[in-house]
C-alpha cells in the first residue's frame, strides 16, 4: 500500500457497529431508521486559528470531534456516524496514532462510527462531519423560541476562555487556583460534548443552540432565527469562581458572554417545563441554570445590579 | 452579521429541491427515501497540492464538487446534498462569487442541494462532502469483480493528465494541436462526473471505481478488493490521438495509466452484459470501452503488442 492508503488503514480504520459499509470503497453506506430524519453538520478547524499547531494530539483528535457532537446535541439528535478529512504536513506516525486515539475516545464515548474521509498533504487542517438520526419533526432548532420562554444554559460559561487566556499569558496566572486552572484547561482542551441532554431536551426545548461563538453570539442567533428579543440576568449566569467574584469588570464579563468555545447548551423553554427540567438536570447530573427570558422587544440585553452591561465584541469572528 | 456568517449567506445560501433544513442552523436536515442507503464520500483539496492557488475560481468550484459527485457515480448512487467546509485566505468577494457559481452550476447540472458547511480563514483549502442515494444492496462496490468479466472504461483517459503535463511546461508545446489542448485543459479543469452512467450501471457492473489517481492504481484497488488479478491491453484504452500514436513511449504510456484526474469510471461486468452495455452507450452517449479481462491469478498486467508493459509507478500518491 502507499503511504497515503497506509494511513487512512493503520490509523483511521475501527469496527464500525451501525454502518453498512466502512471505509474502504468508494463511499460509505448507511440506513437512517425510519422514522428519522438524518442532521448533517460539518466544521473546518485551522492550525493557528482554532488551535495551536503544537497542541496535544491526543486532545485535538477528541475535542475535533467533540465540537462537531456538540452540533447534534443542539438539535436534540443522536450521533451516528462521522467523516474526518484532513491535511498534514507530513506523516508522524506517533502524532497520528495519539490524534486517532483522542479521536476515537470521543467517538466511542458517543458510540460514533467513523464511516470515510479523506488524507492529504498540506498545513494542518481538520474537517469533520457528523450526522445523526432525530425523529421526524423533532429537531429542535434556532426558530422556534417563544415570547416569555425561560433562558437556559448547561454547566458553566467562561471556563475555556480563561485558560485560553492563560496559555496566551493576556490573563494574569495568580488568579486561577490549581484546581481551576486544571478545569479552565480540561474545557479548553477537552470539552465534553451534551449529547444526553440534547436527547433529554426533544419535546421540551423550543430552541437550542451549542455556545461555541460565545452566549451572546450564539443566543443571537436564536433571535433572529426566532424574532424576538431576550434580557439576561448577569449574575445569574453559572461561571467559575473567579468570574462569579469579578462581574463588575467588563473582561470578566466579557469571557463570560463572549469568551467562546464553552460547548454548552443554551436553549429556551416555556415556565412549565422548569420542573421537568429540574428532574432532568439531576437524572443526568448536568447543571442547568436559568439565565434570562425570551421578550418581543428585539434586541439582547444583559443587566447587572439593575444596570445595563454592554460588551465591545460580540462572540468571536475569523475575519471579524 | 459578521464577515464569517455574510460569506455563507452571501454566496452560499441558495434554494434546496430535497432537503428539510438548509443551512441556518446547527445542523441540516434531510429525509433519505425508504428502501434507500444513504451514500457518502468526503474530499479534501488543498491548494498547491490538488490545484493551483492561482487557478480560475469558477472552474475550482466546478471542480471540486464534480470529483466528488464522481464517487458516486462509482457507487451507482444517485447525488442528492452537499457540504462544504472552506478555508480562505481573505475575503475576495469577485473570488468567491466566481467559486460559488462553478459550485453551483455543477449542482444544478447533477440535482445536488448545498446543504451545509463552514467557512474560515486559512490557506485555500476545500472540503466537500457529498451524499446520495441508491437502493438498499444494489450499490456497485470495488469488492463484487468476478473470474472473468470483462474490464471497461468510459471516455477517454490521459487527457486530464497531459493537460496538466501542457501548463506544468512537462510536455513539449507543439504536440497537441489547439483542439486537443482545448480537450485536455477541459478535462483536467471541468471534468463531468459520469453521474448517468453510474445509476445505468446498477445490476449490470460487478465493480466499479472512479479513476481518480490514475487507471492502475485504481482499478488495483478493485483487484485488491475483489481477491483477483486483470490483464489489460494497452491498445485497447481509449485515449486522444496523441497518445494513441505514441503507445511504445513509456512517458506516454505514464499519461493513459497513471496520469490520473479522469474521473471516468472503471468498471467489470460479466461478458454476457457486452450487448446491454452497448445499448447504454448509445442512449447516455458516453463512450465504453473494453480494455481487458479479469482472470483468477493475482497481479495487474498491461500488454502491448504481446508483451508486457511496464511502468514506474503506479498512480498519484500525495506522501509518496
Amino acid at each position: 500500500m502507499t503511504p497515503e492508503f497506509n494511513l487512512i488503514h493503520q490509523f483511521f480504520t475501527r469496527p464500525t457497529a451501525q454502518t453498512d459499509l466502512s471505509i474502504g470503497d468508494d463511499a460509505a453506506l448507511i440506513s437512517v431508521a425510519n422514522g428519522m430524519q438524518l442532521a448533517i453538520s460539518a466544521d473546518m478547524l485551522v492550525a493557528g486559528s482554532h488551535f495551536f499547531a503544537d497542541c496535544d494530539p491526543y486532545q485535538l483528535g477528541w475535542k475535533s470531534l467533540a465540537v462537531n457532537i456538540s452540533d447534534m446535541a443542539a438539535m436534540g439528535a443522536q450521533p451516528k456516524w462521522a467523516t474526518l478529512a484532513i491535511a498534514l504536513p507530513n506523516i508522524d506516525a506517533n502524532w497520528l496514532s495519539q490524534f486517532s486515539d483522542g479521536f476515537f475516545a470521543c467517538a466511542s464515548q458517543h458510540d460514533v462510527d467513523l464511516i470515510g474521509g479523506d488524507t492529504t498533504r498540506g498545513h494542518l487542517v481538520i474537517s469533520i462531519q457528523i450526522m445523526g438520526e432525530v425523529p421526524i419533526g423533532a429537531a429542535i432548532k434556532r426558530s422556534g423560541a417563544q415570547l416569555n420562554d425561560d433562558i437556559w444554559v448547561s454547566g458553566k460559561l467562561g471556563s475555556a476562555a480563561l485558560g485560553l487566556a492563560y496559555l496566551q499569558n493576556t490573563l494574569a496566572h495568580n488568579l486561577l487556583n490549581a484546581d481551576d486552572l486544571a478545569l479552565c484547561l480540561q474545557a479548553l482542551h477537552a470539552p465534553t460534548p451534551r449529547s444526553a441532554l440534547g436527547l433529554s431536551l426533544r419535546g421540551i426545548a423550543t430552541s437550542c443552540i451549542d455556545i461555541s461563538d460565545g452566549l451572546l453570539a450564539d443566543l443571537g442567533h436564536i433571535l433572529n432565527a426566532s424574532n424576538c428579543g431576550a434580557t439576561l440576568d448577569l449574575a445569574a449566569i453559572p461561571c467559575i469562581g473567579l468570574l462569579k467574584a469579578s462581574l463588575e469588570n467588563p473582561a470578566m464579563q466579557s469571557y463570560i458572554l463572549a469568551g467562546g468555545d464553552d460547548y454548552e447548551l443554551c436553549f429556551t423553554a416555556p415556565k412549565s417545563a422548569r420542573e421537568n427540567l429540574t428532574k432532568i438536570s439531576a437524572q443526568l447530573n448536568c447543571p442547568l441554570t436559568l439565565i434570562g427570558e425570551i421578550h418581543a422587544e428585539k434586541g439582547l440585553n444583559v443587566t447587572y445590579q439593575n444596570k445595563k452591561v454592554y460588551l465591545s465584541k460580540n462572540g468571536f469572528d475569523h475575519f471579524g
